[in-house]
């Protein structure tokens, strides 16, 4: 069978984290997040992002967190900024508007959006009441396209957001993998600093499932248990969440894992530069964009599977390779070395 | 600490299936419920009910399971009939009412639904189109109150909802208690037969999380993975539902583990009814419901942990004991020493 | 033919009304409720009720009046409760719950709700966050059973919701009926002081469409003009509803309409009276539901349209009787001369 | 005070429409659309359409016509496809998102959708089930820019949303001045042919308010009153919309008004044209969008009231004019001589 590099969840979880599942599995908890590893991530979390007053809430997966937030966030006439190649734009099955908002797509170069693309939506939506109010922008970091966010970048959208009286919101699926990007200069402190709310990943960085949200904005906290219950979010064994964040929060593991990923996809985006290659985004984190000729992604096919993502010309195509912690030395440099003969 | 009976999910998962998850935890899988586990599972439901058109989907929890299913089966003036007693009546926040549908309850004397009761609804909604038009029954096996439906009802409750054009619905999330206990007269297979859709619950017998939504009326198939996309209950990671009730559902572990839990419930009723307990109901799944007086309970509650479930007079109130796969004859037979000794 | 006293809405609109329309009818006005008018009659009943910072919203029907207001006020987990015969429990298909909110009807012997039924409500939802949130009490003045709410009843009501932190709500589509019956004795101006919000009714008192949604609780104020556009409440020619607001408003004619119609039903009671009639509910307003046998009800049927209501045992059934601003001297002296007969 | 060209509801109704409201005014009728001028404006929809099994609903306006078709028409998981300019897109505050569907807005040269914009939509939403399924076409005719579709663009609409399984709605807001430009190659009859439902708008052409929707796809029907009753748009008094369409559909007046309409924004084109004024669109129904420079803007609106619609070039900007069913000789002649003197 070929190796997949289609994507950053084909595998099942750390061992760290199924070992810690083994071990805490026959203690006695409370349901419904109430248990001692959820409240214990939460602390680890609080302590990272130096915020003891920020609200941390576990879910299962992305889409989820991102529909629950903007439900709770929003009343039924406001509505989400996202770039067009955000996740709630495309690939969510309108999980959003399916909770009744509406969400403005924006175009953008590499997938993130700045002070101006915000500001000519809502140019365009002065016709009040007869328009929505644009109200929570929604961003991903690392961005659906592998790119980051910069300090300054981030900086700027708070601004912005805090004066125009917007929400920001971070949709952090692989926030480790943009936080140990070698470009990189945000911490999460930051990240906790400059959003309203944000959620850290899990799922594509090493947990089976999980992603936590954090709610650093003290006015949108009330009340937020009402909305996980609701869209069927709390998990009667909340434990299974908080014990894979505890064990991720611990020793770095989270940060490490994302380092891991990050790495092989370096290593493998330099193989693809020696031999000429242009890609379709620059890219420092675990999802590469290299644009091959047929010939090249027939042969690359042989072994391995990837995404065929966009055809560039009549000869050119992108694929997308996404790297993970499971991703193995050995692994890479097969797929190095396949790369240098083509 | 003391011992818990309030629930059946404070502790993790059954041994083999943690033993799963870390055997399968390094096997490349596609997502999103596409992997070989979940193909395996469906399989193997559709082996037991004897219905290779039925389709199976896995769900992360009970709550998630029934807004999925009745946004995905109802037109927006369509509505759902249930007991007052049902979880969605009462314990999930409004789910099934924020996708847009009404539930009425339906106040009954053991939990359990029969077709006057519906026919009572139908009557006082006969002002067409002023009222919603009913559309699906909801029922829970075993009920919210532990008891358990005969096969001549759920019969009767079929051909009810055939003649009157209304899906019938089971909540499962203790079905398999309710298929073990010594009274029942049901099979899978019936279960499968008599209802347009229900789901075996995973989280409350054993799984770390997960249940199995079973669509047998091949007209509600159509499309139902949007509705599990949108409203963010498709995990990336689908395998780990999939193992999970691949494991369960072998060699009777599914079945065994809902026995055990029964069992164990039984012994605490016979303690219960030898010291001359009255109990709410007559149960025979593993929630027993006796009825005690103010210092009885203060004497269990020193070393037991259980709810206080209902006042009855002066004197008297019901508390609920909940076993599980966990239960140990140990714990038992020491709960039971207090029980006699009260 | 024969004459309907069926509902209150079966003849045009009064003819000022009319002649308000012709009269106005080519000037020009700004459109969406932007009107002189529409401003006018917000002022009239800033006015009356004695709250220049009141704000009003004019709308086509009391539905649409009703789910406005709730999906404007609630967060996505609250809910509301009204009395079973309330009209949003069974007679609007479902509309507050497609707006996403449960309505928790409550059984009431006069279609009254009391602060003791709410609270019960509130008790049997303590599981937070398992459980809906109460934050609106919706009652009905005149009820869907023509009684009235006393000064002290709605104080009392006031009270305990301030106390409870709800939301009270006046479905007002038969207020001015309520406030003229001559049991009353409440003011439009309590109405206001006592509700959060409440809504004149025109539709039902001799306007062709329109209800004055009337936001007392400044809070609940801001950004309401979005959600009557989301709903498509907003008109066009908004002019069209604040034209008869203005017109119902001057020169006591909205009131002056409701007495008459209550002095009609009135007398029509008093003729079943007399004849020894008992009534399901005693009521002053527009609506009587006397108790007769088949063979009375056959014979008044032959000349008069009515609805039968209720079955009391096996030879009486409670009918009911609508009268309007519409209903003549005439044709109810022809009504009660049928009575006396009977 | 200035004579306003800026929408076509400034004014009240067709005389006609008030003399027949002030005539049928005291005939008692059935509520809820019940009555007989609906059913007789029904019948003759159905006539001039030459389709006695289409099925009509008449509601109060444009966004209400809209979100109740698709609310009613669409499943959760299934979008819209509309111009960009589409009034549902940007005009109606988010009234479709909130019945919880996505909108996909296409950036069109004319306002008007064709079959490779729709396409394109589809291309990029291949990946099921994460993305939203296209179910319905919006189109508004004439469009929101004053355009309209020709029968070539029409049939080839219909076509391929036939071939896509795609159903295709007409937004009629101004459909009478579609059918009656001087362009125009289409007939109601084909509308319904060629569409599975459209309305027929009455605000904008005389009428107080009121748009008939017309449902031509008999598998779209069924159960449809519901849908009016939940959304509030079924009036008490429904006899005010079928009355109006009753009037409207007698001796072409519906067709006379728009041909007006058309007639007087044509003489002022034709005098705009003249001095050499450029358009933002080509347009034969009842809105122009001249270009003008700041000095003729500030001169024109010395004496008329207009929209400022579109900054062009740092000279000049388009304006929008509006006529309409009560645009006089007298006022156009007036306009036109202000725009000689230009």
């Amino acid at each position: 069978m070929k190796y997949s590099f289609k994507n950053d969840y084909a595998e099942g979880a750390h061992p760290r984290i199924l070992e810690a599942l083994v071990q805490s599995n026959f203690t006695q908890q409370n349901g419904y997040g109430l248990d001692d590893y959820c409240k214990n991530a939460e602390n680890l979390i609080q302590e990272i992002i130096n915020n003891p007053k920020a609200k941390v809430h576990f879910v299962s997966g992305g889409t989820q967190a991102n529909l629950i937030v903007m439900s709770a966030f929003l009343r039924p006439h406001e509505s989400v900024v996202s770039a067009e190649t955000g996740h709630i734009f495309t690939n969510e099955s309108g999980a959003i508007e399916a909770t009744g908002h509406k969400v403005h797509g924006v175009e953008t170069v590499d997938g993130k959006l700045r002070p101006l693309d915000i500001q000519k939506v809502i140019d365009v939506h002065q016709n009040i009441p007869h328009q929505v109010k644009q109200k929570l922008v929604y961003i991903s970091n690392s961005t659906e396209v592998g790119t980051i966010y910069s300090k300054k970048e981030l900086q700027d959208l708070h601004q912005f957001c805090q004066k125009k009286n917007l929400f920001l919101f971070m949709d952090g699926a692989r926030l480790a993998h943009a936080l140990t990007a070698e470009t990189n200069d945000l911490t999460l402190e930051d990240i906790a600093k400059y959003t309203d709310a944000f959620y850290l990943g899990g799922t594509k960085n090493g947990a089976l499932i999980g992603e936590a949200i954090v709610i650093n904005n003290e006015n949108l906290q009330k009340e937020f248990g009402f909305h996980l219950k609701q869209k069927g979010a709390m998990l009667a064994k909340g434990r299974l969440l908080g014990i894979q964040f505890q064990e991720l929060l611990k020793d770095h593991l989270y940060f490490d894992l994302a380092k891991h990923a990050n790495q092989k996809a370096m290593k493998i985006k330099s193989a693809f530069k020696e031999i000429g290659c242009e890609f379709l985004s620059e890219t420092y984190t675990n999802q590469i964009f290299p644009i091959l000729n047929q010939n090249q992604i027939t042969k690359l096919s042989e072994n391995f599977d990837f995404y065929v993502w966009k055809k560039i010309d009549e000869e050119h195509t992108a694929i997308r390779i996404i790297t993970s912690w499971a991703t193995t030395d050995e692994i890479t440099q097969l797929f190095v070395k396949e790369i240098e003969e083509l």
